[in-house]
């Protein structure tokens, strides 16, 4: 069974239950409207040892950061400030103290960089392997949000940086190079947290999420929750230096928003976004009234049997 | 290092850090005050394989259970409603896909039993061992919240039901006897959900929380976090069938409620319990002025080396 066929498993499972007021599953983050135009969002996620890192390749100061970056990131791409944290892990015998106290300073070095206090949590043993589950928190006006659901046929599609560095350092880390800027591109990821409030604030863009599993799955998710196309102009799309285009159309963790726009606004949206952030808003492609992700070539279709990104 | 020496330095090395508007650690759940008089607690529990369960002494419907019921349980501590749940899980290449469906069957019937809808997880591979985490979100006024920290002097002590049941079934099952009315009990927590909100609603309950890892290591951080002592009557302690005094005191995971409430409403509080519920509430001792734990046997002070309930 796949991810996803469990996942929609689990959601058959649970359809009938009461909402008590929450939106359903679905998106980057839970949804619960609250009271005066208010929402709250939540977002977890579980890294394990061998499958999310391998803690040979890593710092435990970098994975520290990233555990709070992916989960920071699922708020963002909501498009609301994300407010608090709680932190759950389970630690092995041969885990270090010094390890544990320096996983702790990664964590609130991004934790401070963002004004997000650390709430509650866990500590536990582990029989074997590190376990780390990140809860975040998210808050913001329920008229910011921004989901999946919401692309509209004719829609700018842009991602909000360069994409592949992450995917080119995994295989560096892979190769036994760990020492590279690429193979730290990929132990550091940055959320685009004042990204994301920003496009919440702009009612022009209408889809959004992070990318995580790389754009030629990720965008899937859009198009199918928006009932929509798309195509992508391949020789738009912003490879980061020292990436190839696959990897920057395949390779997972960029964590880079990835959205849709009405187009009539998407230049000066661009342009504001440039001005505000000094760095390019990249349009690659146009939400369509059909069906699946079109690749496009100089205007013309090409077929490459792209997926997205599967962990170690 | 000690797991309450980790979470001691943990909550040092973030509380410089802004608090968005959240209460700080150190109770049950982290609470969020709201517009309106309500607030939404928030609690995240880490389960692994080995530590909080053994895959051969569980089914996958009872872990399933058992994961969602201690985190009820701790939102039911605070004395409000339990009002959605996020569950990650991450699973070795030897848990079966019908492993995972029957847990998730677990999961939903008490989710169904409680009325709280699933809204969001992550699932993912683990490379050995099974960990699950669960987040519990709960909702009620503010001014129902019961904390740790306010226990008063002269205070009644209750317990909400028999204690030891739980630790007596654990060593049943370490002893290789699964099939026991103990051992199903230890498998099969039940979070008092509708107790936790009456107590909620009963503004002469002053602090309160769930009993996890036994009465004499838990109604400690009551004592410490309310610069409080207590006296509890041996003899009052109501011990489970099967269990003895030691087990009930010591004993971890009966997930009962443990309150204090001013004296002079506390036969009152009692009957009203017991007419509500059909169950006796359990006066044991009383806070004092004093510091620390104090057993007293028949009146006269006993010394006693009981400690709480450490983990598999």
């Amino acid at each position: 069974m796949t991810e996803f066929g469990f996942i929609e498993q689990i959601c058959q499972l649970f359809a009938p239950l009461p909402d008590q007021g929450f939106e359903g599953i679905g998106d980057d983050c839970a949804v619960l409207p609250l009271a005066g135009g208010e929402a709250l969002v939540f977002t977890t996620d579980l890294l394990t040892e061998g499958v999310h890192f391998l803690r040979h390749a890593t710092t435990a100061r970098e994975l520290g950061g990233k555990s709070l970056a992916v989960n920071l990131s699922d708020v963002a791409a909501m498009g609301v400030k994300p407010v608090a944290t709680m932190l759950s892990i389970a630690l092995p015998r041969d885990a270090t103290q010094q390890w544990a106290l320096e996983f702790m300073e990664g964590y609130r070095e991004l934790s401070e960089c963002f004004g997000t206090p650390l709430v509650g949590g866990d500590t536990t043993r582990s029989e074997s392997g590190i376990t780390i589950n990140v809860t975040a928190i998210g808050r913001g006006a329920l008229s910011h949000l921004k989901r999946r659901r919401d692309a509209r046929p004719g829609d700018t599609i842009f991602v909000a940086g360069e994409l592949g560095a992450s995917g080119a350092g995994l295989r560096e880390i892979l190769a036994g190079r760990f020492d590279t800027p690429l193979a730290a591109v990929h132990r550091n990821p940055k959320p685009q947290v004042a990204e994301g409030i920003w496009f919440g604030e702009h009612p022009e863009v209408h889809a959004m999420m992070d990318l995580s599993d790389g754009l030629a799955s990720d965008l899937g998710h859009i198009l199918e929750l928006s009932h929509a196309g798309a195509e992508i102009d391949l020789e738009h799309i912003p490879v980061a230096a020292g990436a190839d285009l696959k990897t920057a159309a395949c390779g997972g963790e960029d964590y880079k928003l990835l959205l849709t726009a009405d187009a009539a606004s998407s230049e000066r949206l661009a342009a504001e976004f440039r001005e505000r952030f000094g760095t390019p808003l990249y349009p690659i492609g146009r939400i369509t009234r059909g069906e699946g992700l079109t690749w496009l070539r100089n205007g013309r279709p090409e077929v490459l049997d792209w997926r997205g990104f599967e962990h170690y």
